[in-house]
């Protein structure tokens, strides 16, 4: 069992992440130069979904976790996407999996990399905000109010057991 | 003139900063516990306009900084709201202004502490982003995409120098 349930965490790549959502991160050139050419601006990196209701900006306060992790509880929001922007310039992690006649799938884990958020799409499947580092503060763009259950959770048991 | 066109930086509150947008961060109680109790969720924190268009999120990689710092440039945006939220533990600048009839009235001049950013309300005159220290990294959430003119500028001679 303990095979099976072992996860591996893979470095985080915009194209492995793609089905998961996006990687939002400073490319190697910017889209534009602005403020006198002083500063680069990356512009509308991610696919924000707020289906009804409004998007909004939030401050999320998380106790940094430890390796190996156990994953007991995915999530996903049919109505609308998350996306996290760290306030710190420390790794993070995400865990995301594959819908599977809903329930999520095999999760997959990536360590987010310095100087990185994601951007969750609507209705993925995902483990709740992990930072490793302390302190756990991230900017979060979601649906902050609306109309509609936007939360569904999934627990796992025999939990995942989330690795490096 | 060098005493009038001298601005001194002022420690940043919420309450100071009313009339011209909000100050995100955690604040001492978090509105919700979520995540089983490991996650401070601190709500909403921003008034975000977007008078058509779209609201996205964006990666500014913005030059540092030195103070004192040569204020010869205010701008706004009538159409949207813009908040900077930082991607390091550092403190940057913020300077805004009144409205003069059409311009820009004497600047005042913030420090954002670690760990905070700021939203600033549509059509307030701002300075750009002024980080103080490498990587000048933030997630912006502004209007990215509509139609109409956004941006208006000031030039301000001879500059205000904001000092310590």
């Amino acid at each position: 069992m303990a095979d099976t349930q072992s996860v591996t965490i893979l470095p985080l790549t915009a194209e492995a992440f793609a089905d998961y959502g996006d990687v939002l991160n400073a490319k190697d050139a910017p889209d534009v130069m602005i403020n006198q050419g002083l500063c680069g601006r990356h512009h509308d990196r991610a696919q924000m979904i707020c289906d009804g209701g409004r998007l909004g900006v939030s401050v999320f306060d998380a106790v940094p976790r430890d390796l190996p992790y156990q994953l007991d509880l995915m999530e996903r929001h049919p109505l609308g996407s998350q996306c996290f922007m760290p306030m710190t310039e420390h790794p993070f992690l995400v865990i995301v999996a594959d819908d599977d006649n809903g329930k999520p799938g095999r999760p997959k884990a990536f360590m987010v990399p310095p100087h990185t958020g994601v951007n969750i799409h609507r209705n993925v499947w995902h483990g709740v905000l992990t930072p490793l580092f302390s302190p756990g503060l991230f900017t979060v763009i979601d649906r902050v109010e609306g109309d509609g259950n936007n939360l569904e959770e999934h627990w796992i048991s025999p939990p995942y057991i989330i690795t490096e």
